[in-house]
């Protein structure tokens, strides 16, 4: 097969990389947190900009659609060969809350690179791998002489990822036709490691709720009824501890059920990931493993995540100031997510969690759980050709064997798949010690023009070599 | 024998009433929150001022005494007859913390008088039941036409009692020779109801401590990392949730040690004492009632307190904004307390306490536990003459039997009985309603001045029928 010089691809990448990262520094600095509403207007901001500047890469059409919570933004590009297959492309340009006093060395909204990384929230996850398209489709166009992209090019970024996409289904049905796709391209996931190159080839669902506990009127006395009325903040904490049994399992009766167990090719292909526990313990900045017994650690910690969990990601109840206050607090909460695999329902999950909630709490506590926007797993064959487009693109750009593997992260790409028919493939360039939703968030510069060039290779390789059905 | 003229009394009171509300208003003014490090500038200027207020009463000694933490006030107004016996007055002038925001109808440190209750921080805990001493000894004066009181008056009003009194010890051992009693009177405790005048005749002590746990140097993704790290929230959680057992007993091994169990006689005096659970539980503003499997309401339920506790006060950690973070969280605490019984001791509870959490901490969570000051549990023989003294005078006041019954607060009153080897009584005339560190604390302006009284006749009434040995 013919192939664009990727000399060619890398000269271009080089000459455009300073406006690129200005522009892309231009868009970190819009805080768009969608999980605090007083952010909202920073959300739309962040769509609006967005919309801009992929008029300004070249999309004939690109669109800001409003959602009942945060906006999104459509971009299309046909290709002037009207067989080319179709592609969207899927990213958010929401970010995780960011504030300096949590640990960060500098303002989490004021890009600054330092040692080949840019740092800010949001330069991993996502909109550093959102924007990389800009940058892909112009090196693909320069270096094919095209005027248009190999394939009918698709993307479609929304506002609400890190709050669970409330509203992402029903938009996608909404606009079902105009985002048909033969395939669709999530840019939201991480590849295994700087110098291991990694296909994702499925992610995990998410089902996360608050669970609010009331149990005085106010705060009482812990001297005077202590003991003798029941704690919400206790029942909080049973309702945090008792989703685990002996055996770190998540002992909710029927949390477990439909999960699609791991293949034998599937075994094989992670145990050739390398893989350092010590190594990866100093990523996750922790201080010991843990996890279901039976299962090794390559499987159990998230990459690649075979396996369900139940997390608490907050719990908070009574005083907490300093010194002490002797009371019998009135009310506690608490904020466990659970992350799904293959096989499993999140509506399903929400039942049980439900029905198992209620047998913990104790007469007198007033409970309610409510779940925010769920998202199913998805995973996608090893064997599908545009999944090997992905791969060779990938290996063009990094000049390494492509390996696979599946991400940690939860996304709406199970929708994607299920409104439009269409295969749902995985390209992310960022990296475990990105310090996603974490404190000093970043991405890899060299890395970034990685996906840069990979998306550059992509749009040609799928066009050459995936024969869909008309 | 001679009595007082109890109209005497009680016309001295009421011409008196005004001055009186008016000076406990000015010192309710005074936020002296020991709990928390701002406000300890307050805690001082009210120390400043009892010491004023006592001088202003007629004590010819009143002074601050400076501790390493909170000031105490001590006052001395000798008996001019020398065979007299010595009664010290314990009472403590710092408040828990409050903020209108908590739910107070009103400034808690604006007192307010609504429907014949006296609303502030510290009116009933405890600036009120020490303040009802300056009238009282006034009256005792009047209606009797001495110039000093029947017996030797001393007075110590610490400052660190809602924060455990950490310097409490120290300052009597410190003090001892000036402390001297021979019978110790607590103004720290209340009353059954309304209607049922008692007589308290042992409080619970208390141990607390903050319990915190770390995991992740930072907070991290729980879609890339949960499940396999462990996390410090549900640490916390399983401390909080794991020291009760199904039966609602506290689980930690060794914690019950030494509990001195109810006598015939307490069991048959406590159930002469009204009970009625609907009512207790809106007191507790509560919706159901709990305990020991095996215990009554009536028993676990702390009035009388005749169980020890362990009580959860606070918990937190991780994201507890609005919406959602899907992190495992970098660290959680809990703030546990625990309400000790006659026969408890608060360092062997320390160590059972200290043993258990280490076997519940996952490895990998690093758990620091500091507890601040712990007081002792005490009692007193039901027949001890000045005890009867209390009951008499407290029935002259009330005109109306008087019961026994022990308390549900917790104070330094064992330092005073081991340190100053003095019997400790309990005079309180607060009620299960006063709010005691919740929101909208109140006095029933009638109790108090019923308290007042009750002082008025104290103090003849211990000389005239209480002969100590010289």
């Amino acid at each position: 097969m013919s192939q664009t010089p990727d000399s060619v691809v890398r000269t271009y990448i080089q000459q455009h990389r300073d406006a690129f990262l200005d522009d892309l520094a231009e868009w970190l600095r819009i805080p768009s947190v969608s999980a605090q509403p007083d952010h909202a207007p920073d959300v739309r901001r962040s769509a609006d900009w967005l919309a801009a500047e992929l008029k300004e890469t070249g999309f004939p059409t690109a669109e800001v659609w409003q959602t009942p919570g945060a906006p999104a933004v459509f971009a299309e590009w046909p290709s002037d060969d009207a067989q080319a297959p179709t592609v969207l492309v899927y990213g958010h340009h929401d970010v995780q809350p960011a504030a300096r006093e949590d640990g960060w060395d500098s303002d989490p909204f004021e890009p600054v690179v330092r040692e080949n990384r840019l740092y800010a929230r949001g330069a991993a996850d996502d909109k550093g791998q959102v924007f990389f398209h800009t940058l892909g489709v112009r090196a693909h166009l320069a270096a094919t002489g095209r005027t248009t992209p190999a394939v009918h090019l698709k993307l479609l970024i929304e506002g609400e990822e890190e709050s669970g996409s409330p509203h992402f289904r029903a938009l996608v049905e909404q606009h079902a036709e105009r985002l048909a796709a033969d395939a669709v391209i999530v840019s939201d996931t991480g590849m295994w490691s700087e110098d291991t190159p990694t296909v994702c080839t499925g992610v995990r669902g998410l089902a996360e709720c608050e669970i609010r506990l009331r149990g005085p009127d106010q705060d009482i006395h812990s001297g005077s009824f202590g003991g003798a009325v029941p704690n919400p903040a206790t029942a909080a904490a049973r309702l945090v501890d008792a989703p685990h049994d002996e055996h770190a399992r998540v002992a909710i009766p029927g949390f477990y059920d439909g999960v699609v167990e791991l293949t034998d090719r599937e075994r094989a292909l992670f145990a050739e990931l390398p893989f350092d526990e010590s190594q990866w313990l100093r990523a996750a900045k922790s201080y010991a493993t843990q996890g279901e017994a039976g299962s090794t650690t390559l499987e159990r910690q998230p990459k690649p995540p075979t396996r369900p969990t139940a997390e608490v990601n907050g719990i908070g109840g009574g005083y907490q100031g300093p010194g002490s206050k002797t009371i019998v607090p009135s009310s506690a909460s608490g904020k466990p997510s659970f992350r799904l695999v293959a096989g499993q329902d999140p509506d399903h999950v929400e039942k049980a969690v439900r029905a198992w909630a209620e047998q913990q709490v104790p007469a007198g506590i007033r409970c309610e759980i409510t779940f925010s926007g769920a998202t199913r797993p998805c995973l996608t064959p090893l064997d599908h050709p545009a999944l090997q487009s992905v791969a060779r693109a990938m290996g063009r750009a990094f000049e390494k064997p492509v390996r696979f593997t599946r991400e940690g992260g939860s996304g709406p790409a199970a929708d994607l798949q299920d409104v439009l028919g269409a295969p749902v493939l995985f390209l992310g360039i960022s990296v475990p010690s990105g310090g996603w939703h974490a404190p000093n968030e970043k991405v890899e510069l060299d890395l970034l023009l990685k996906g840069v060039e990979t998306t550059a290779y992509l749009w040609g390789d799928l066009a050459e070599n995936w024969c869909h059905a008309p």
